[in-house]
């Protein structure tokens, strides 16, 4: 080896000697261990697909799990196919298509609602390790349920359970009370390049 | 109902109706069917998750998936546990944990090279939908492979592969080449507020 190499692997052993110093010193220091509220939102692709490898991360721990779809109607995705053939997984598909898919403003009250009481179901189980609230966001953008009811249900389930929240616009209050908050923002994506919704990739 | 619910639910079926008018003529205007290349990158949480729920998706209609983990030395996580035991898919660990750990920086690169093997040979079988790189963006950012080399490399796969890449700082080049691009933002993170890494969430 060169003087070069062995003085670069020495620097690189060293920086990383001092990181993982750092990185060990903050594992360290958290020690709490409790159910976490998860929001995902912005406008970019991952949020309800970060939700759904959460789910497989969750499975493989021995977790069971429910899900909600609000506002997705179709029922022909992937991970719905997928999940449904999985032990400890409950799916329920609760909206009729996307707002402007149904324009109609009550049946989709209604739907909100009906989506509502299996995910309470879900937060009063302690035997549920994960929630997911697929696209909940959306339904509080529009004012379909009311968002201090839905952050009480939430703040009362059990407290070793984590529940995720997807979907544009989430609410400060919701990002307030939540544990981990990520934007997804896109930076660009193939559907404004012509490209159609690829199955395995967008649905 | 009143003449005031009236009048809201007719504007909002209006509105909807516009609504749906145009993203009616989005999906009629993307017309291209081809494979994806997509880069999940940034400071937050969901990167890897989200390409582990587009696996989901892709297994949900009947694709073949390859998983390469760069970096990621632990074989214990909740994904691998719950993916390994699914048909059509491989999944490759091929770190020996972060650079941090090991120190090692010519054992990291072997590690990278040998994972990097793996991920040609999924790339030249066109019967595999999906290839997720998992955490191949620390890879380059270290310069431990030829990010010109990964690119044709990425390039010359089979014309309706999907491939998905994750990790912190893509470079500028692959962001370039990319077709779908999320950068996953930090609002707020559980761990620093002292919560452990919990299973089911973090791994």
């Amino acid at each position: 080896m060169s003087e070069q190499d062995q003085g670069l692997n020495q620097r690189h052993a060293d920086r990383m000697a001092r990181k993982k110093a750092v990185v060990d010193a903050k594992i360290e220091a958290a020690r709490v261990e409790r159910g976490l509220l998860l929001v995902n939102t912005g406008n970019g692709k991952g949020k309800s697909t970060a939700a759904f490898g959460l789910l497989a991360r969750a499975l493989g721990h021995g977790q069971r799990a429910v899900v909600v779809q609000f506002v997705k109607g179709r029922s022909d995705t992937g991970e719905e196919a997928f999940y449904r053939n999985q032990p400890n997984v409950t799916w329920h598909v609760m909206g009729e298509g996307f707002t402007w898919e149904t324009q109609n403003r009550e049946r989709d009250i209604a739907a909100a609602k009906q989506g509502w009481t299996q995910a309470q179901q879900a937060m009063q189980d302690s035997s549920v390790g994960v929630v997911i609230l697929d696209e909940l966001n959306i339904v509080l953008k529009y004012h379909y349920l009311e968002l201090a009811d839905v952050l009480a249900d939430i703040a009362a389930r059990p407290a070793m359970q984590h529940v995720v929240v997807t979907g544009r616009a989430a609410p400060p209050e919701l990002i307030e009370q939540a544990d981990t908050v990520t934007e997804m923002n896109m930076v660009k994506h193939a559907f404004k390049n012509g490209v159609q919704a690829m199955p395995g990739v967008e649905w």
